[in-house]
């Protein structure tokens, strides 16, 4: 349970009184009864208000919002202010600027701003975490601790350079092994003095962001500013958990944001929490994968729901209204994943600067006569009735799919073989597949432990790690079925191939190798011709962007392309391997191919989806003490009708007992218990 | 009168004949008369050649260039040359050259390149407008300054830096009331002191020229930008009123040129002047409108239209010829909507360099055996027997649209709800509707007086400054239809939000209150459905953009939304106020609409059209001394009849007298005199 | 003949083994073998390995490599290794790094990275190829140098600056010389001390890499700095000539690379070579255009392929395999144009780094038992045995197109009138008539002897240097036809008009003058229509681009225009001038009509198409001796049948005699001898 305080699922969000008058809190206070509000995040920008030059501090202000909200009976997720240094301190100490990508010390500006090597924001962030820590331990309004916020950005300074270095020089011990495992010897870039290993940005080795001219240290360089960050984090976790070793630490993630290895940061938080930000055009499957990755960062364990907009946003091109129930219907989503809270980005609307036209619960009309506010305040009774029952229960899955952020920076930072593989798309594609089935997934690290599944799926596993494909081949002997894809298993961790045929290490469990890779143009595709009868499977299907040559070293060939001067040549293999199968899928095929790929292997492990719901109905289900919570999320513009089988299921949210087909309105939530 | 030297619309335009011998100008000036010139804008771009080091000034090769044309009976608009400084200047004091938005010092290049607080380049800019006030004070054929050229582009230097604290000083008095304006406490950015202030641009709070992380300081920093190239205008205008009060100063400005304040600007202003360059893809209309903000910036008094080109411009990316009687047709748009002088950039082609390409009245043929010569000679002609009936006439318009750049720019910064959103543009959708209706208006300020109109339309009218509000209720309460539409009325004139519901301070006279904005992509629409019988307007129309949700509070709903979950709220309402009316558009209508709408509108004022002249035909209207002009501009490429009426009156350009109807050449043009 | 020591079209390509171990070498080698290859460039990017410091020197490395190759027969290329510099020498002397575009000072990385005016490159590049020149001179394996790689890149930084200034000084003698050629009397650029003068990038004058505000200075930095480029060039070139004068010095070239006036280069090159890489949508005449250019640098001398990639590239946005037959086809392609080598980059993939994924002969598959090997093997053999009969034999061309670098630069300069206008592109379009009539043109330089031509083609002719017109007119009085266009002859070599009407200079030979130029949009066209009966040539054609308004002076009009206010004025003209004719085409015609003018026109010199070939099917021919060897080259990936004629011809690829038809099959080749 994320905090035995709160026996529910928390609801509240950011908020930002010290913005605005003794009166203005006094209202929300109200409104934030009426909304059923029980948590707010407060301090996340504060710190210039709380530390107005280098000596002094000052937290009454913070004394009295935390109090007051605890007289209201709203516990506190205190933020530690970190995220945006004071402008007092960019003047005095510029070493807390960044230096951009582009090679330009940054001024005073922004947020998210601080150099994560800089002595002075190490020394002032733990600081300050110690401060608050000391503070505030005792205060039985807190809750949780948030520390600083969306870390993420790189910085490139000198400081950052020498860190660089010292990072390397542990890594590689010598630079005969950075130069080796770098290949230097390529484009003449032999090292002699590390002092001579500057950072790669636009003055250097890099442009457009993850274009390069030389992966090792570009791929290096991703690592060691996703540590750097790292380090600050735990420097203040580290600060806090001294005063409150009982109080559950975190900071708020951002799904699949590129710039942090979130596996690797997981590992020092007490609990994830993340933010949860979809455009227009983001799939509902898309979100859907995000929860399960932020479930995934610690193998399971129930997440926070750190951040969502009650209505709108600001800052996509095109922000439009969350349509009637949508926020209902994804907080639902998120709780359905293994989210424990429910909270917002932002309790009250700002009046002023970058932010005041985000959604808020209490939006500038300042009042409780709003649909926003009708739909949270509805939501928040809905949470009050639902209690601690859902509270820690976990996802069960038996089919897990693998996300690598090392892998994902290696094929990012490819040149070539086409830009326009995605990784993070291609999973997706995966994902999408057994979301449509309604076949539960979990998304797991590359570290994970596999035997806890009966199917692994990796798309586009390029960098294969140490340990990696004897995990596979153990998991496949035992019975399981491994997929993976095209451009797997090309590089070791340092992005150096592993030569003899591809997908190199993989090549034993899968039974094949593959020769040449060919890329097509956006517009072009080629097709999978199934061999023979594979059920559900047979017929033809398109592919697209990559093709990978293959031969057959044993595997049985299930698909071939259906045209090109590869026609006729293996596209869908799959090799018997001990007790299980190890499949490859040679090029990008279209959904339905997935679906049907992955219903067969599905069914042939006894894996069920759970249930057989219309298109748009997304089902997910968490379990506690035996006990079932099986959610139903129309994600339809229109009420559609629901198969639930004969057996009576009580109704959590409209509580009833309902059985054989119940309707579910449109964007309707239902949460059947067994 | 401009200038009573002149008793004609002046004909004219730049010359720079210090780029080649005297009998390359021998020639030109054969041909000038040839083709009616009278005035020529000399020395715009000749500093460098006048001053050769810090103490040397020569201004012989200027003399004998003014004292030619004069000869010759050709007067000029004498430039000050401070557009772009010497090379040596900027090798010697570098303050001069700006820093660019990326943060970087410029070197020597361009034009319009110095930072306007550089102490050299106020010093030496005022001593060139002083030298040249004596020298030419009392030469006869001085017909007016022309101060520097079109000013513009921002600089963020270390000067600029320093100069825009004083500026927040002088406007704020204490850094308490700017960090409260300016909401400094979101993002942690309280100031305690000045110099922690810096400005903002890429390397501290802007990115892509007008998104932004700080409203405030980027709102502030175009003001006071805006406010610094006026000081360098005002020091140049100081220096030449001086010498001599009697001549009129002008310096050209560029219609909706989104950097400077033009209204504030033309308070120090003899004489409004400005700079024609439609592409190929602009409006007619959109051309009109910017002639008729020009004239709105003094409220009326005719300007002088200082450049266009006689046949193609060279800096558009396709630089097509002005077909056969475009420049005549489009010199008398300009005179018809209150120009006094036609002039164009430029009178001789120059041989070298960036503007080659650019048209001219004498082409690289260097004879008057051309398309373009003979053009412009037939329309010198026709200038030249108008006289100076036309001078100094008025245009009279009852509706009257409202353009703020303080708003403009507010808009513009805005982080949400919709990067479609373009003030200019929206503005121009209500203009081009009057247009097509053939009905008079005028471009006004925000200060402007209102009781001159009967009907006020003030398009997303975002920042409602102090008084504004008050002064619509007047006009309103005093028998005013007042138009406005979604996104109004949100913030005041520091960008923070009116609070209680939008649209702030203009609900009351407008009778409701907006809750929600919605954005849609550009793909999507909504509909209006008018409510009932609305005459004209009855119908249903497209919307887009953006959709206010609104309520009213007394007003009377006009038409509805035609669909998505505000199917049947109110999208068009007008209130009934006093003796006037409120109009609120919630929405962005299609054009056919806001016909319906201004049509309706201005026949119940008793506002008639100029003239029901076919589709293509623009027609406008100057007056004087009780006497009528009336232009005919025909925008098609064919002939078209037009019903006149039946008052006989007097063709001035083919004099004649025409009654009934008469023909319209394609490209034609008529004034008709009453 | 390139090179005596390789009686045969030499086959090999880049090889870095000094990146793998002494085992996989010896694999190498026995794969070489197998492959027919017998030559390899060594030593490309190894500066840092050769030079560890700035005083040691080791080549024990290169030794080893040079010596097993040569055991094998297999002769080097041996690079200088220049195109990178050595980290330590980055760090030690900053000068060798350049200041980039926007004004930035680069720190280490990439290749092609020194400052061509940095003292310590300059004196280190120099030292390194007297090093290598002493160590090989007397190796029995040393085929060829070839000095740096694929120069490039423009450099900003101060030492650039002053060398510039030098070049100047140099070049133009005095300032007032400079000043009025420079036009800088247009927007104030009077420079009266030399230093005023700064680089022109996007800190002074430039922006998006083409555009300007000064066409002058622009012009000459090109100049300056593929001059620059090209004394380091010189530099190593003098070191190497003076210890083996008997060895031919090359550097690759890149066909229509637009940095560097490869005319000028060639003349201090003993063979050209260039690297061809094609992307996915360039047309095959393309290429065919590029390798004719390759060969006109020095007048039709045989030139090397120096690189191509045997399978794919890993640089484009897309990189597809080459299809069967395609390495082949391309590889005989460069030999029918006048290759006497084929040369690959890589013959072995890197295995870490930016190129892993660039084609090779070996792939990472590391044996012979790929695609990729057997097609490379295969052409090994027929090479061999081929034997010396195609060395040293020469194209025969009696058309020639010119094409000029300065030229090049002067268009692209240009402000106005449309940016759609490339000079590359259009010269294309008629090198692309000629190729699909089979008629056998050269691409030449301006400065070529046109005595050896019937008919010269000479699109967008804009700069018309000295001695240009004369050699036009003398051409054309002794009986050739010269075919020019639009956009022709408008300046002197300083980019500075020549009044008194287009094309200046070229008027009196084409007997017409040109008043305006009209740009149309992408979507616009207008026509030629045919006056009376042409032949062939009759009837209507589309046109585009830009369209000169035109006036004959005594040519006769061919063409005139369909549309448009200028319908029916001449748009296409022959001038009889002497004993030949000069044709003037004023807009940009589609291919059709191109290839109609040209076809007519070659007829009546009596020009004939080297075959009547079916579409698809590329036909050029080499001569040596007498002896004439027909290519025919199968681009279609169906089988054609070629109509030879009766006589009976020597297949040299599949040694046989034919004569009739012969079927090719698709992606075939055939070389016919006679």
């Amino acid at each position: 349970m994320i905090h035995a305080k709160l026996p529910k699922i928390w609801y509240g969000g950011d908020y930002n009184p010290e913005q605005w008058d003794e009166q203005t809190m006094e209202e929300d206070l109200r409104m934030f009864k009426l909304a059923g509000i029980d948590v707010a995040t407060v301090n996340v920008f504060s710190w210039a208000l709380s530390q107005p030059d280098e000596d002094t501090y000052r937290f009454e202000w913070l004394d009295n919002i935390v109090d007051r909200l605890y007289r209201e009976g709203i516990y506190v997720c205190l933020a530690t202010s970190t995220a945006a240094h004071p402008a007092w301190m960019a003047r005095k100490y510029p070493d807390v600027l960044r230096v951009d990508y582009e090679g330009r010390k940054r001024r005073f500006g922004g947020r998210h701003n601080s150099c994560p090597n800089s002595p002075t924001y190490r020394k002032y962030a733990g600081l300050m975490a110690d401060k608050l820590g000391e503070r505030y331990k005792d205060h039985p309004g807190l809750a949780a601790w948030h520390i600083c916020n969306e870390y993420g950005g790189y910085c490139y300074c000198d400081n950052c350079a020498a860190a660089f270095r010292g990072w390397l020089k542990e890594r590689y011990g010598s630079l005969e092994t950075l130069n080796k495992v770098w290949n230097t010897g390529f484009w003449g870039h032999t090292f002699y003095d590390w002092d001579e290993i500057v950072v790669p940005n636009v003055l250097s080795e890099e442009w457009m962001y993850n274009r390069t001219n030389f992966q090792g240290i570009s791929l290096d360089y991703r690592r060691f500013q996703s540590d750097s960050l790292l380090e600050c984090y735990r420097t203040e976790y580290e600060e806090l958990k001294r005063h409150t070793p009982q109080i559950r630490i975190t900071t708020n993630l951002m799904g699949t944001y590129p710039e942090l290895d979130y596996f690797k940061w997981a590992r020092y938080m007490d609990v994830v929490s993340w933010d949860n930000y979809p455009s227009m055009e983001t799939p509902v499957s898309y979100t859907a994968m995000a929860h399960d990755l932020m479930r995934g960062l610690k193998s399971g364990q129930p997440f926070m729901l750190m951040e969502q907009t009650p209505s709108q946003q600001n800052w996509q091109a095109y922000n439009s209204l969350k349509r009637p129930g949508v926020m209902r219907l994804w907080s639902y989503q998120a709780v359905a994943r293994g989210a424990d809270t429910v909270m917002f980005f932002q309790l009250r609307r700002s009046i002023g600067a970058c932010e005041k036209f985000h959604g808020a619960l209490i939006e500038h009309a300042g009042h409780e006569h709003t649909r926003v506010f009708r739909e949270c305040a509805e939501l928040g009774r809905e949470l009050q009735t639902l209690g601690e029952q859902l509270l820690d229960s976990r996802v069960k899955a038996r089919v897990a799919i693998v996300y690598d952020w090392d892998n994902r920076w290696a094929v990012e930072l490819s040149s070539g073989p086409s830009v326009a593989l995605k990784y993070t798309d291609e999973v997706h594609r995966y994902y999408d597949a057994l979301y449509q089935l309604n076949i539960q997934a979990d998304m797991v690290g590359a570290d994970e432990d596999f035997t806890k599944y009966d199917v692994i799926i990796a798309p586009v596993m390029y960098m294969v790690k140490p340990g990696y494909a004897a995990k596979v081949e153990q998991f496949v002997q035992r019975g399981g079925a491994y997929v993976t894809t095209f451009f797997s298993g090309i590089v070791n961790e340092h992005d150096m191939v592993t030569v003899g045929g591809y997908p190199g290490e993989l090549r034993k469990v899968l039974g094949i190798w593959a020769e040449e890779i060919d890329a097509l143009l956006p517009e072009q595709s080629n097709q999978m011709v199934m061999s023979g009868d594979w059920g559900l499977m047979s017929g033809t299907y398109d592919c697209r962007l990559l093709c990978d040559l293959i031969h057959s070293e044993g595997a049985e060939v299930v698909a071939e392309y259906g045209s090109d001067f590869y026609k006729g040549r293996p596209v869908v293999t799959v090799n018997r391997f001990g007790g299980g199968e190890a499949w490859y899928i040679a090029s990008s095929p279209e959904p339905r191919f997935l679906q049907h790929l992955l219903a067969s292997l599905c069914e042939a492990k006894g894996i069920a989806p759970l249930l057989d719901a219309p298109a748009g109905v997304e089902v997910s289900e968490r379990e506690k003490d035996g006990k079932r919570f099986m959610f139903l999320l129309n994600h339809n513009d229109m009420q559609v009708t629901v198969h639930i089988g004969d057996e009576p299921l009580l109704e959590l949210l409209e509580p009833r007992i309902v059985q054989g087909t119940m309707e579910l309105p449109p964007k309707g939530v239902a949460i059947l218990a067994k």
